[in-house]
């Protein structure tokens, strides 16, 4: 069933992927997948290997406003990557990397599930939300490529304090911030 | 000379590894080495398979000045990874994600040849030059994940230009402006 999750959501994409196509797929009945996995949303963290459920961090990181969105985002990606489920990450980001249709899955589980969710709440139009969606992702990608991948100093090893102080103005703009928007 | 100069530069570093130490793990002459690379920073690049020689495009990013730097590498950036030598690039990432041996590689091409030159011209102090350009490595390859390998719209197809815009004044920021540094 996982596997033909991967082949299905990667295909088609997470709005395009259906419980019912991917049964058909994996040759068991829908009702087998929806008891093994609950919602679709379930079954695709599951089939990304995602470490964290964006659904349940989610509240925080919106709790203070939107005005405080871009620090909370830092602070909670550093959280989630500071913890143990730095292994599940990295294994996630360096798959992603080995094929086209590895990044694809990632993709859409950023876009899909973390971006869409973050920037909706922001009451954007969709073009504006996907732009500014897409310029957070570049910088929080970045940051987990420099500080966990490629442990580049001092980033690698500054209290996650001071890399929210450095980095969450950049995120803020991006998300309510002025900027000539791109697409 | 090169698998011994790869093992060199990933376990030592490049400040740490020696044309003479290669030469003796190779088993050659050092004379040899400097024949077929000239010089170690050209062997560094055949040995990292650099897409593009840094040096080679430095003094056009340096071209107007400091409080243009960020425009100009966003705007380099976009034109070296639009270019023929995309392929190249995307190699030297997906394998940085392969190993810690690899990606010690490309942080020292990004620290060693890159930054370090980028950053050097603004005559700051060691510990803050280094923070800064570890911010603006962040970014860049953020952008580099989100355009190029995950291929996240709307910029994987923006015009560079829209995306320099955007960008570019994050960079700056990093560079020159004003950062609770890390570290």
């Amino acid at each position: 069933m996982l596997s033909a999750a991967r082949a299905a959501f990667a295909e088609r994409g997470y709005d395009g992927a259906s419980i019912r196509a991917i049964a058909t797929a994996a040759g068991v009945d829908p009702a087998l997948v929806h008891h093994y996995f609950g919602t679709k949303d379930k079954l695709f963290l599951a089939a990304v290997e995602a470490p964290v459920d964006p659904a349940q961090v989610l509240p925080e990181i919106l709790a203070e406003g939107p005005d405080r969105l871009g620090e909370n985002i830092v602070r909670m990606l550093l959280r989630v990557w500071d913890g143990p489920a730095r292994p599940a990450g990295l294994a996630l980001v360096r798959s992603a990397l080995g094929s086209e249709w590895t990044a694809r899955l990632l993709r859409e589980f950023l876009v899909a599930r973390v971006l869409r969710r973050v920037v909706g709440t922001l009451d954007l139009p969709p073009a504006e939300a996907e732009a500014r969606g897409a310029l957070v992702a570049s910088q929080l990608i970045g940051v987990v490529m420099i500080r966990y991948v490629l442990r580049v100093e001092p980033l690698a090893s500054a209290p996650p304090e001071q890399l929210v102080a450095a980095v969450a103005p950049t995120v803020q703009r991006y998300l309510t911030g002025e900027v000539v928007l791109p697409g």
